[in-house]
């Protein structure tokens, strides 16, 4: 089969092509051939046996989903996006890459499935920004998308289109909400919740880190393997199950900033713990404030999606993934 | 004060504008110039003192909007939209004109509010197609949007960006979801609801309808006098009050057919009641299942929003504003 990832260069789509290429397979069928598009040039794969064809190019330039979909890829995961603090910042660059790149996507398939009755699996990353202050504990997936981000607002607007273009009979979407993704390898960023993994990244690795809101704070996580699952279930899963709500809630643990500290300790030692600095900063404490901090995942625990347990877990998947095994 | 209203051809625009023009005002201040635009040439309005501008033009097209948004209007009724059975009908036209009209719109806001600081009221109409079925009785504020249409999808889309861009401060934004229009006026049309005014209107003016569904079914109603007294409130409410959430479930009645009919037979008599033809139709049946029986509007409620609370209320507006008060 022909897989298709947008935003393949993405932390998540990294892992997500590395899946295909040590997996084989997608579910039953092999992967003979992988599209990898992004705006910058997506790594090539080393060691696979397939066909690969990396893109560099932007979604929302005429012609551009026109020439990716041409090959009619059987499956497309579509995660290519502006990340929320980015999408908020530039107000024009997070519309056009969220929103009028997805509309792009979604008309080239709609063209094709005209042309010749082409009718792709698509799986949208979607995100728990979709909802908005103030939020039941549990988040029921009846509840009102009512999002306070453009990000949340163009991730919403994602999730009502491939619906449509589902029960249209384009395409067979399925969209998932992604908790935060933690632990996130890389170098600490500018986003408000960049502080959910450099608190176990950076004392895992010897290095200090800020912690700028109280141990109390609780949030909704998930690990990049299980965020790579829930994409590669999606992908596969037999969508009659899934009726015309075409997301779904994922999975993740809720746990405080306190538990993930226990973890560490557990997992690390208390020299580790002693590594995280206590900076309270009003602005991001009122930021995380309105997040989810549960969600009801039981329509997608149904469906075969799993996560992670207990935070050591996400941890060891963690030195498992980015550490070869040993802590340093 | 200048008003622009769009969709200012149709029903609801004609009657909200025939207001403006008999009020003279808008709240408490005058309104002395009125735009009126659509797809065909609105009628000019008889008996108004102030300036009036007809405009016949597609919001899709390139520059159109900026030409409306140039005079800078206080307030903006944009009622322009394909209706739902027309959406469905034709994705093209119901993206164009209900998504991509009314992005060209509050994108040609947004640019006039960095140029000056323009920041208008904006008044939205939404429609109860947001939702989907299973549905409860009645929809809550909070429930998810999760429409089974393209028009309740492009509809659910504009709440989204609606509410994005008065948070960002561009414009002062509220969103109504009316409920269905009875009795609207005029000729019989293709819509599947179009039942619910017709067994009404056609006895009222001593001819026959078709009744195609049991009187057991339940609707959710308000008279086209109402709609008006909504897009005023809308426009002229403390949006201090509103919060975040923008878009507003408007209240209205909800009575079965049966209900309906016993109000006829009270206002018009046995004879009209006679004049309803049962003609059970399964298609039809099978679409208004899915629809709202009842929406919680006490959001709108507290908010000064007020509908007929009787059918007997409804047809009694119908015959005051489309018979000149007397029965034929």
């Amino acid at each position: 089969m022909h897989v298709l990832i947008t935003g393949a260069a993405g932390m998540v789509g990294r892992k997500l092509t590395a899946r295909l290429v040590a997996d084989g397979r997608l579910g039953e069928r092999p992967v003979e051939r992988l599209t990898l598009a992004d705006v910058v040039l997506p790594p090539r794969p080393e060691g696979y046996a397939g066909v690969v064809d990396v893109v560099a190019a932007d979604l929302a330039e005429p012609g551009v989903v026109e020439r990716l979909i041409e090959a009619r890829p059987d499956v497309v995961f579509h995660l290519a996006a502006v990340v929320s603090g980015q999408a908020e910042a530039d107000l024009d660059l997070g519309y056009r890459v969220n929103l009028d790149g997805t509309r792009a996507l979604l008309d080239a398939i709609r063209t094709a499935h005209v042309e010749d009755g082409y009718h792709p699996r698509v799986v949208f990353t979607s995100s728990i920004a979709v909802y908005g202050a103030p939020l039941p504990n549990p988040i029921g997936e009846d509840l009102h998308q009512a999002p306070l981000t453009s990000y949340g607002t163009q991730k919403a607007i994602g999730e009502l289109l491939l619906a449509d273009w589902t029960r249209r009979g384009f395409l067979d979407g399925v969209g998932i909400r992604l908790p935060t993704i933690c632990i996130r390898p890389g170098a600490p960023n500018q986003a408000a919740s960049s502080f959910f993994s450099s608190i176990l990244r950076e004392p895992l690795a010897g290095r200090e880190a800020v912690l700028p809101v109280p141990e109390t704070v609780r949030h909704w996580h998930a690990s990049p393997r299980s965020a790579v699952a829930f994409l590669v279930r999606a992908a596969t899963l037999d969508t009659a199950l899934v009726g015309p709500r075409r997301t779904l809630s994922m999975p993740g643990l809720s746990a405080t900033v306190g538990e993930q500290i226990e973890a560490l300790r557990r997992v690390a030692g208390e020299r580790a713990v002693h590594l995280i600095r206590r900076e309270p900063d009003p602005v991001i404490m009122g930021i995380v404030q309105t997040w989810a901090e549960a969600l009801d995942a039981s329509r997608a625990e149904r469906l075969g999606f799993v996560a992670e347990t207990s935070f050591d877990e996400i941890i060891r998947v963690h030195v498992e993934d980015e550490l070869g095994g040993v802590l340093p």
